[in-house]
């Protein structure tokens, strides 16, 4: 078992079946030791795909979105939560995601400029669960004309259908903890 | 001059003589090295003061905060802009905080399990101006109990009144950059 993993076991508490918190090391206060390996773990999986930058959404995924970033001596942009639309299309792009954990909608926002076509995109998030994050991410950078060589998630929900929604989509996804069962007895892990 | 100054000297962009953009290598998009070196240089400063975490505001504080913590070698705790209050006052701190730059006010929320009286706390963040939300930090962490050690601040606006304030409350304050004017002509540098 990993690091992660094991973090995860000892210190993830559980809500209810569907929401596992791990406020004490990944979202809230954050372990670096942790977040050191976790970003060195994806560049390692990802190192052959002549990633150009890293991709996420805030504010969850800065913190593995820069130790992967970092890892992999590339920069990493951050794809922002707006609550409303902006009209300036020359310069931004955007598209609206609903969120069925938190129960809202905003709109993903990311500046043209730091998206071309000579871009090899690895999109990083904390959580993945029912793919609408990573969907709208990977929505961005198809209009910006930049290649997606991956997804590199946290902890990966694989009760509900966030991958294959992305599988479908041809992405090459790499979860570090792939959780089958949150439940009053604990945590169980695919693998 | 350092790292910092030089990219800010070649890649910022001037807004007007309050707002100076950096997005291309510190709020949106991410210089991985250059926040590598902002991290070492918060960590040497403070060196000697017996860090044991360090604290910033979402979203655009978790990169520093995050190279900061690392080079420290202690955890760091993101607080989180809410859009109204939380009624658990057992569980959570929170203060109003207005945002002169953005024009708006959030409550800055966290968490009352990850900051005790042994803490000795590092406040990190990218930009201080009125200083609004360093005093919001600090009004949290002196409700929980922890002593202040510092602010360490990557891009200071010196010509706006935070630093005096901040000061006022008796705090180490350092700032990677100081900027004593921005204007058509360019940026000037404080020393």
């Amino acid at each position: 078992m990993n690091l992660l993993k094991e973090k995860i076991k000892s210190d993830g508490i559980v809500i209810n079946e569907h929401v596992l918190k791990v406020d004490s090391f990944l979202n809230h206060q954050v372990d670096t030791k942790l977040m050191d390996f976790i970003g060195k773990e994806f560049a390692n999986y990802f190192k052959d795909k002549q990633i150009t930058k890293v991709v996420t959404i805030e504010s969850s995924g800065i913190a593995p979105a820069y130790a992967t970033a970092f890892a992999l001596n590339v920069p990493f942009v951050i794809f922002k939560k707006q609550s409303s639309a902006i009209l300036d299309t020359e310069t931004t792009i955007q598209t609206p995601v609903h969120s069925f954990t938190k129960n809202t909608d905003y709109i993903l926002t990311a500046s043209k400029k730091y998206l071309t076509e000579a871009d090899n995109i690895l999109i990083i998030d904390d959580f993945l669960a029912n793919g609408q994050a990573a969907m709208g991410a990977y929505r961005i950078l198809k209009e910006a004309g930049a290649s997606v060589a991956g997804i590199g998630i946290v902890i990966e929900k694989s009760f509900q259908d966030g991958r294959k929604k992305l599988e479908s989509l041809g992405l090459d996804i790499y979860s570090l903890a792939k959780i089958s069962k949150i439940s009053s007895e604990g945590i169980e892990f695919l693998d």
